[in-house]
């Protein structure tokens, strides 16, 4: 049962981008960012339930598979869940359509009450206010003995990090140099003692590193 | 005739280190952003002069041997030199000992005239108020039609970068979070176009990423 979290970063360390409008609410640098994520064979599977098979299968995709495997509960941030996008709207059911990709509980950190979503395909949506801790024990006990991931966003992944309840982190960093936006490391000096940090370089030029323990 | 800046800097793009105390004036910081540089064979020989052909011989010390080789001038800010801890001693001739390793002409950028030093071994370090492209001017006629490297500090190779003058940019990422310091990667959004960028991971756990066209 280990508490994991997975991110995508720039070079510099940013793990969110800036340059969303109204046009292009995504944004092209979030395209950049996670484009070899998104070419795998396992995303496009998963995530766009593509069934043609299509998508890479290199080192990018063993990682894209680990990201889905084993996870029993999965907790995110309000921004991630899309609330502060949303505003209020009590119609708002997340970014993932009917069936979204997570097929497990999925604990929404919240200050603002809101009734639990059962969504197609196993995913449940359970808002909380918690701290790290206590949102990490609900996330436990309702993961059935598999692991639990910390989904993001950057700042909710980060107070996780620094409160020590993090056994394995994974980064995609991808070759390219936002310049601002929310940035992964910041605060995080020394965490690598304790950890195992090992680094693999896939095919994209995505560098893989991973701090466990 | 290649321009070029090698540079050392942790996970979260930290250049500099800022642990130094009068007791341990390069601090512990420093060591561990360089151990595997210091650990090779190259760097061994080169820089300490050690001719027992003890030292690493893997990924780094490939990268470190191409850290000397081809280099006909180098470029330095006032600081790497050490004016800016030496003050105005007229008598400072740089942290290397009288056989420095670079074995070239190397132009120390700063506001304050000071004479040439002629060191032992062929290199030359000579003082110049210059924008980076006269340094650079001066530097490539210096060089014999070899390449040029900008050594640093972080702030003058960053300089280099955004004023679109490196044609090949290699960082050692060690895997280590230092929370503070210069960030090599301010203000370079976008750097990576116009560039190929490649990384490669060593048995030490270096990341080695270059940028080059």
């Amino acid at each position: 049962m280990a508490v994991r979290v997975d991110l995508n970063i720039s070079l510099d360390g940013f793990a969110t981008t800036t340059d969303q409008t109204p046009d292009d609410p995504m944004g092209r640098d979030w395209a950049r960012l996670v484009e070899a994520y998104v070419a795998t064979r396992t995303f496009r599977s998963r995530v766009l339930r593509d069934a043609s098979g299509e998508g890479t299968t290199g080192v990018d995709d063993r990682y894209a598979a680990a990201y889905f495997a084993e996870v029993g509960a999965e907790i995110m941030g309000a921004g991630m869940f899309g609330l502060h996008a949303a505003g209020d709207d009590p119609a708002w059911r997340g970014w993932w359509g009917d069936e979204p990709p997570f097929h497990c509980p999925v604990f929404v950190l919240t200050h603002r009450p809101r009734p639990a979503l059962e969504m197609a395909g196993g995913t449940t949506f359970r808002f909380q206010s918690a701290t790290p801790r206590e949102a990490l024990d609900l996330a436990l006990a309702a993961a059935g003995g598999r692991d639990v991931r910390v989904g993001g966003g950057a700042t909710v992944a980060r107070e996780f990090l620094r409160a020590g309840l993090v056994d394995r982190l994974h980064v995609a960093i991808a070759p390219i140099l936002l310049g601002r936006g929310i940035r992964l490391w910041d605060d995080l000096r020394g965490l690598e003692q304790g950890y195992r940090v090992t680094s693999e370089v896939a095919e994209s030029g995505t560098t893989h590193l991973t701090f466990s323990r």
